[in-house]
């Protein structure tokens, strides 16, 4: 809604803003009257952050996550197991790992999934790199942790027939009840698959 | 939430974000994947909209409201009726009467209303260039339209008394029913406000 009242570049601040993933336009303008009556510094700061977000920050050559630098932190840690490498297909997806202080190998982001209605294809996310970082012939365990969605499912099984024609163990997150959960308030789904993959108890 | 594997221009990108009204660090977050992912161009549109709005927009010097020029294009157009005077607490309530295209009038946009609780009076909202405004001889009416909560009454009532001195006619918006609206869902406070100013019929 444009309002010849309004001026130029507020309406453009708006648009730019409304353009963010989950913002309309109320909250567009919402926020955009907020940072020039209350806020002026944040706006600069965040004009700022953004810039020097585009401009410093690339694809790390080994995992692909982003990174300041051509090789990331995690890649570059010697103390990580480089014998086991963990695709998932967000940074953040990334992050949510490495908050679980579980895994210590490696990873790569596939920055995406396979979603054929969208176009996105084995070319475009790249799977010949994933293919060249999985044989780089020191990585014996690749685990598929892509979503357990129907796009990311189909990705893990696209990959996995990609990786089985050599010496690799392919593995797959477990699926079943989550951590702490009660069955009452859980998806059907998610209790059928808890079901037809449930494990025999040690004696 | 910073992780030492989060690159640090990522990482400030994040807090930036975070600082805007009503993002969390979740949704901050996801922003900041999402334009680094799929939107670098967003990105540089957005840090350039930012910078331009906080560079180009001034407060009006008639109104007070944002704007490019020293005064603004509805000061400026002589087909407005500058006899009226409506006073607002932001630019969007005044956007919100341009949109009910009903008023022809000029405004003043107060940038905030009383908050003693806040630190915020009549010094900090500048009720002497509110005065200025209202006393340049031309003004005949003034129609307080701050919001009715009960910040925006304290502030109609505070400047209804200031105004009253001299010889305009202070007027408020009208409260009651809203439009289209069915008594069952309508909150007790505005029931009961409608029957208090409840207006005669004609015959």
């Amino acid at each position: 809604m444009h309002r010849s009242s309004e001026p130029e570049s507020l309406v453009e601040l708006i648009k730019a803003l409304k353009r963010l993933p989950g913002i309309g336009v109320r909250t567009a303008t919402r926020i955009a009257y907020y940072l020039l009556q209350y806020d002026l510094e944040g706006a600069n700061l965040l004009s700022q952050a953004l810039t020097s977000a585009v401009e410093n920050l690339c694809h790390c050559s080994r995992c692909n996550s982003l990174s300041e630098k051509k090789i990331c932190t995690i890649c570059s840690d010697p103390c990580r197991d480089s014998s086991i490498l963990c695709i998932v297909e967000n940074p953040a997806d990334l992050n949510a790992l490495e908050d679980s202080r579980s895994y210590h190998g490696l990873y790569y982001v596939l920055m995406g999934r396979l979603e054929p209605l969208e176009g996105i294809g084995p070319y475009e996310l790249n799977f010949k790199q994933v293919l060249d970082r999985a044989l780089d012939g020191k990585i014996r365990e690749i685990i598929l942790a892509t979503n357990s969605t129907a796009e990311g499912e189909t990705t893990a099984h696209f990959l996995s027939e990609l990786l089985n024609k050599y010496k690799i163990t392919v593995s797959r997150l477990a699926r079943g009840i989550p951590a702490s959960s009660e069955l009452e308030y859980l998806d059907t789904n998610t209790i059928a698959l808890a079901l037809i993959e449930r494990k025999q108890m040690q004696d």
